[in-house]
Order: C-alpha cells, then sequence, then structure tokens
C-alpha cells in the first residue's frame, strides 16, 4: 500500500506535481487506468484512478473521498527548543508525524543556540513521513516565537513542561485522566534546560513540571519521547 | 558534567586515547591537576585528576572508583532486522543507549535486505552516546545471525514479537508484572515484516505477540519505541 500526495485536488480530479508522478510512473511504474490513494495533508484520502499524463503530471480521477480518514480524539502539541543540527530537527519532525502529531511549535529560549528554523523543508519532511506511515494529516508547524509570547498564547488546556530542575515532578501517567481525549501540550527545552525564570513563569500559565524518566535526554529525543508518552496513554 | 571514555584503565591511572585526550585539553581546556570523570563502558565511574599530557595522551591518576554506577534491576534486549540506511541504524543504537538498553542483536529475516552491519562503527555512537548522557555502560552489540539461530538461542525469560499480522497482539502493559525488574527481549522485524512462518516458529519458543501501538512505524522506530516502552514499565 502506498498513498501519494497533493495538494491540487479538484472537484474530481487530483494533479500530482512532478516529483510525485515521476515516483508514481517510473518506480512505480504505474499505468492509465490504475488505482491509487492520495492524501491532501489536510485528513483527506481520496481513492482515484490515473486518467492522463500531461507536461509530466500526472491526472487522477476521484473515485471516493474519505474524510478524516485518520482523525482522532486527542490533540498533541510539542513546543520545543531548536536543536543546532537541522539534521536533528528533521529527525524530531520524522519520528514524531511517525507517531502522531498535531502541532509544532519552536521556542527561542534563553539558552536556545539556534535562532531560525527552515520550515519548509520540515514540511518536506513532515510529507514524507506521513505518507511512509499511511497518514492523511500533516501537523501544523509553527515558526520559532519567543517562550513568553508562546506561554500567553497557549491555547491547549492541558500544559506540561519537562525539566531537570529539583522541584517536584510528577510523571505523564499521573495526569492520565486529563490525558485522555484532550488537547494537550508539552514544552522541551534546550540543551542546558529551561532557566529557573521560564520554569517559574510556565507555572504562573498552568504549565505544570513533569519528568520524562531517569534518562538524560537529548532536546530531540525528549520530543520525540513526549510525543510517544501522550500517544501511549491515549491508546491504552 | 562531562564524562570522558577510556579502555585503558591500570591499577591507579587511567590514560585517555588520543581523540579524547584532544578534546578534554584543547575544547574543554582541561590543565594538569583539574578534576576529570572517566568511565569504562563496563559500568565504572573513575573520578581522577590529570596528572600529565605525554605523546598526546592524557594521564590520569585515580582518586575513586564507583562500581555499577548506572546498574538497573532491569535488562533490556532488542534483536532488530538492520535498516538499509546505516545512518538509520546508528540512529537506533544513539536513541536505545540514550533511553538505557543493555543488549543488541542484528537478525537477518527473511524480508530482511541488508546482509552485513558495521559492528566498529556502532560502538563509537553507543560511546558518544553513553558520554552524552552520562551512562558508564555500553550496551553488548552481537553482529547479524540468522532468526532462526537467534531463537535457538535467546537467553531472556520474557520474550515478546512486534509484528503487524492480524492476530491477537497484546500491549506490553499487559505483561508489567513480568516485565518489572527482569529480563527482557523484543524481537523487531524488517520493513514489510516477518514472515508467518518466522511469526509462528517464534511462538514455540515462547515469544509473545505484541502491538506498539495503532501508528505503522519504521523498523528503527519500533526499535526504539520498544526499548522505550520497557524502560517507562520499569521506571513507572
Amino acid at each position: 500500500m502506498e498513498f501519494f500526495y497533493s495538494d491540487s485536488i479538484y472537484k474530481n480530479k487530483i494533479v500530482l506535481d512532478i516529483n510525485e508522478s515521476r515516483h508514481c510512473l517510473k518506480v512505480l511504474r504505474k499505468k492509465i487506468d490504475d488505482d491509487v490513494d492520495v492524501v491532501d495533508g489536510r485528513g483527506n484520502l481520496y481513492n482515484g484512478q490515473i486518467i492522463s499524463f500531461e507536461n509530466n503530471k500526472c491526472q487522477i480521477e476521484i473515485k471516493n473521498k474519505h474524510e478524516n480518514y485518520d482523525q482522532r480524539k486527542h490533540y498533541i502539541h510539542i513546543a520545543i527548543s531548536p536543536i543546532k543540527s537541522q539534521n536533528r530537527i528533521e529527525w524530531f519532525i520524522e519520528k514524531s508525524v511517525e507517531l502522531g502529531i498535531d502541532e509544532i511549535s519552536f521556542i527561542q529560549c534563553e539558552r536556545t543556540l539556534k535562532k531560525t528554523v527552515k520550515i519548509d523543508r520540515l514540511y518536506k519532511t513532515a510529507i514524507v513521513a506521513m505518507k511512509q506511515t499511511l497518514k492523511a494529516t500533516i501537523p501544523k508547524i509553527n515558526n520559532i516565537i519567543k517562550i513568553n509570547d508562546f506561554l500567553e498564547n497557549c491555547k491547549e488546556k492541558n500544559r506540561y513542561i519537562c525539566h531537570l530542575e529539583n522541584s517536584l515532578r510528577k510523571s505523564l501517567f499521573s495526569f492520565d485522566e486529563k490525558i485522555i481525549n484532550n488537547k494537550n501540550c508539552i514544552l522541551v527545552g534546550p540543551e542546558g534546560d529551561f532557566t529557573i525564570d521560564e520554569i517559574n513563569r510556565s507555572e504562573k500559565y498552568q504549565f505544570q513540571p513533569i519528568t520524562l524518566g531517569s534518562s538524560r535526554l537529548r532536546t530531540e529525543t525528549a520530543g520525540v519521547v513526549a510525543c510517544h508518552l501522550l500517544n501511549i496513554i491515549n491508546d491504552k
């Protein structure tokens, strides 16, 4: 089974872009009249049939549309300090999409070393991971903002912050009743952790301190582990 | 805090190799008489003091030795089909060491495309991840063997196999009483999954079928998720 991605979806027709068309026709050797499945990254899956191949672009007639194909009852938002290595950021995007994520924000903290993020490249990574894992939705990816602006504007009701300071930090499992079928946001800090000021300020905005276990994790690993835990708690 | 690694440990003295010595002296600007922490990858942490710098190698006098520094009550063994991309194998090693793993085996299944694994490079990756996460133990990494040989010789009492076939597959959480403080082994198959024959044969050797959740995961992600779940169940 294979999903194609397109953002050119019309009433009865889908057009694949040049890269997707090449993959469809040259690599997978699909022919006119073959059935294909296309997702739009917004939760819709289309079953269609190839009708032509014009200007190196594959044209598909829509036979069926499944709305909200991979809709879930819970919502996962991870707000993470960008890592210095773009590869490690892309890896975080790939793995969190595989596990299931709805929204990713980048936050600039006092100890964040990287000030910019290549959002376009991250969307490409997210699309590949979505297709690979047979999903129909690309997460929303928000460009970097200052942590204080993020705290003020966070929309999710259940809010958690992972840090390593010596204070009472609970396991996410102790919040499981709140987490199940709800909207959850977790903050993940930079290498070197959040500052005490940032932790105190987050608590004013109802972010609860949590621990991700006994190991000291890299930032991108902490992001993936946080995403995995929210999914496990909702899957159980 | 920073750990150095050495496999040249004598009665009262440690010698760092050229790379570790350069990192110690040029990057971290340590000087003679400075205190340093060294791990041997076999569970021992040494506190010491730099005494000299001969032939580009840093000599350290041992002040204290902590045996079994990161010993845990549980044992995690993941047996995984190697992935085609060496990068993705190295990523699996890095992340499983960060989360905590004791033994990694590579298994050649019917649908495994990669027939060899560069074990030396994987040990290097494991050493970097061990130091990064302030651990003292490198996992045992076993070279690739045929799945049937692995099934016959597996030493762990609790045995699980993750696959995607339509049969009764339980969550790892349903085995939590067995898993806690015990020796556990999980089999992770190739892209394209284990064959029915392999699954049936594993069940003869008491491997219980499990599911890792509702998402279709890449092989290396499944390996990390399996390792994370065993750690969570033991940490709870």
